[in-house]
């Protein structure tokens, strides 16, 4: 059994080389699989299948708050594209062009859609006319391409997954409300779904969006110390209303223009799960994402009765609604228990002869690795117990470890002093809004600006870098 | 109220002009817009809620079926194209050339997906190494570009969503009997969910998939008499593992070549929902993947009680399980009939005082005008039974139009006679199976093979068109 765990689990250890630790679970938990297309993968049905899950979720999310789905074009023409200056100064340099279709060279070339402002954009200026025509709150699933140099499974890729949201409103107010919203949302995503806590705050004016007044973000934070920046949402003011025309008659019948937002997140969430949950012996999932939460592992199963004992249990907790698997392969059960390991499904249940005699099985807890006997009778509620303990269980973990790996400062020596004691994390440090500090910061610690948090607190009176009087507590760190 | 209604129907009559008809329902229902990228639409929302419903209940099909979701990249490497010579021909002439990423020219042209069987047999070649790795039984949902020259809203656009399922066996024949399976289910999903019938037969040789060996599909009849193609599955035998070099190791440990095959529907699926139920009032839906089942109109809503009791169905139905909406905005009755005729929801629920007083309600069913007074108590379970009605009615009625306009021939001359007396439709005539009298029989009459039928038929011994011994009974007609 060791060595066949071993088989399995042959992945480079997190302290050692925590890159290499990543991309072996990327690969040996079956979730990617590069392609001659660099910086371009294959998702494959177990990690496409997690991605379903946080789909689903966030979508019903979406629906319940009034958002409706659509899909726009893959393509926006370069005269379209450049219409808003910031926005293309912003895209311009990181897309893919379309110069010929067929055989013919195209008179404008079409990029493939780095992010869909301009569509939409194009499409409300068609279609509102008068107050009555708002807001309209629209959002879809989609890929995207960025030609990124570097790129990495999931976290930063030439072609990536995500949804985004645009929506138009008659006030500015109702816009911010919008974008707010939609940071809350994602928020409760991730902390009811993946486990995993977030800090939610703004961006500071260098770090916005290409054409945003501003940009809200929720930043977490990975095992190894670095913030991970898992969603974002925007509030654009009526800047992309004018450049592209867009305008409504209000109930004075005045012309006026609207206000925007747009949100999104990515397939870059599932990077997040894995470096936040992750572990040596591979994947763990968060029970609500996990494509199967509990897998069924008869031992001994070429004895009478087992097998047979295996499937009533899947039927009974199929039934109970939830996403099981019997694996009645041919492989040994230490090959197995290790398979499903690195695969990070939340809970296995292994039933043999001696259980069945005893009227039980053994439940064991990815997550803590803690194994329980339990009675068949409870089989529904105490598996139901277990995911339940599982999220609570991770979600807490996480939340200590973001905890215990941000650290208050004062001074830029503290900052420094703070990463070489304790490794990367997040920094709370005061600022007094200067760019010029903020770049400082950057450049003496090597920690940029995450966020402006919006639960502030007073670490001190004066800005970490000049110690004029501070406007801010921010976080900064190492980003993904 | 006649007035209101005239102002949202303001649409051309199916006999004027057919095809103006067609496309004034696209925009008229809300379910499409044009945008500044030739032959790309966007899909609007009540469009995409049509393609949502499609998408979840094939996708439900499909799983069942014991199929997983993938997801390739949107790129394919020009060199990689071109490894398998027929299917190269066939799509390289319409293919989107991607040149520059950012500012850099790439070394190796990469062509938007026109189709992914190059992308998933790379892929295949690299997981695929044992008999124990097979069956692959992938899909994908995702959208594709083909760069063609006259483009319709849903039946050709230059990109389309569509699913396209990629499997590979270990022998021919299961991957023949996976073809036939999933043409079967495309089959099954029109009828029972599109109540739309089609006819599923073998393409002839001229007509199959680049690179197939056979290729199978479903045919439908529109209004005007033209068939549509609705989904197609091919059998790709080992052309495409020898020339992506996927080789397998049997049981007696030798190699080799596995067998494959792809299918896919579209969301041309909507044009043919279209063309198969609309009529002069708009679009008439079949329940299964209508966005709104049923709309309740509060009559004299400005009276008390009315609103409230119509807030009371809404609340019912919705619990029903069913998607009900309530439009109690201030625009009159007639006006919101109209709207909702032009939107094919399957029932209208009218509420008002006189109706509250009977303890009752009306329902008129949007496929046949049908207008009948229900007790409340019974309200569900007759909103049930209205909405299988719809169904069943639609179907019946759409395939008593495709046996009407369908005509067995023996002679070009025949054809010829049978087209002008009655208009387009299908053709019911025998072939010899040879190339050169298919052609001619196109020349001649100006209908083309639309598929060998399954359900064969002896209408005659000899050949339509060259008079020799027949081999098949073939449809034939014009074609979208």
């Amino acid at each position: 059994m060791a060595k066949d765990k071993k088989m399995v689990t042959a992945i480079t250890s997190m302290n050692e080389d925590f890159a290499q630790w990543y991309t072996d679970i990327c690969k040996k938990a079956e979730l990617v699989e590069y392609t001659s297309v660099k910086g371009c993968m294959v998702i494959r049905p177990y990690g496409y299948a997690i991605w379903e899950n946080i789909q689903h979720i966030l979508d019903g999310m979406f629906k319940e708050t009034g958002h409706e789905n659509v899909c726009m074009p893959m393509f926006i023409p370069e005269s379209l594209l450049q219409k808003e200056k910031d926005h293309v100064e912003g895209f311009a340099p990181e897309v893919a062009w379309v110069t010929h279709g067929g055989s013919e060279k195209l008179e404008d070339r079409l990029c493939v859609r780095p992010t869909s402002e301009t569509l939409f954009c194009e499409h409300y200026a068609n279609i509102i006319h008068s107050y009555r025509d708002l807001p309209k709150l629209y959002n879809q699933w989609v890929s995207v391409v960025r030609w990124e140099k570097t790129t990495r499974p999931f976290l930063r890729s030439r072609e990536f997954l995500w949804q985004e949201g645009h929506t138009i409103h008659a006030t500015a107010e109702e816009a911010i409300i919008e974008t707010e919203k939609m940071l809350n949302i994602y928020a409760q995503f991730c902390e009811e779904s993946l486990a995993m806590p977030v800090v939610k705050g703004k961006k500071t004016e260098s770090d916005k969006f290409a054409g945003a007044v501003s940009t809200y973000a929720i930043e977490a934070l990975m095992h190894d110390g670095k913030a991970l920046q898992a969603g974002t949402s925007h509030y654009f003011g009526d800047g992309f209303a004018k450049a592209f025309g867009i305008e409504y008659t209000d109930k004075e019948n005045k012309h006026v223009f609207p206000h925007q937002t747009s949100w999104g997140v990515t397939t870059r969430l599932i990077g997040a799960v894995i470096m936040t949950h992750g572990d040596d012996n591979g994947l763990v999932l968060p029970p609500a994402v996990a494509p199967v939460q509990a897998v069924i592992i008869p031992i001994a199963q070429h004895k009478e009765g087992v097998l047979d004992k295996a499937g009533e249990l899947l039927e009974r907790l199929k039934k109970a609604g939830l996403r099981v698997k019997l694996d009645d392969s041919e492989n040994s059960p230490g090959w197995k228990f290790a398979e499903y390991e690195m695969k990070g499904v939340p809970l296995r249940i292994e039933i043999g002869p001696k259980d069945i005699e005893a009227g039980q099985c053994v439940i064991a807890s990815r997550w803590n690795g803690e194994k329980v006997s339990v009675s068949l009778d409870e089989l529904e509620s105490a598996v139901q117990q277990k995911l339940q303990e599982a999220h609570d269980g991770m979600y807490k973990k996480a939340l200590e470890n973001m905890d215990n790996r941000t650290y208050s400062c004062t001074t830029l020596d503290e900052i420094i002093t703070a990463l070489a004691e304790n490794g990367d994390g997040f920094i709370k440090a005061m600022w007094c809004g200067e760019e010029a500090c903020e770049d400082e910061v950057k450049e003496k610690t090597g920690v940029g600006s995450r966020c402006i948090p919006f639960m502030q607190e007073k670490i001190s009176g004066t800005c970490v870098c000049c110690g004029k009087p501070a406007k801010h507590m921010v976080y900064w760190g190492k980003a993904y």
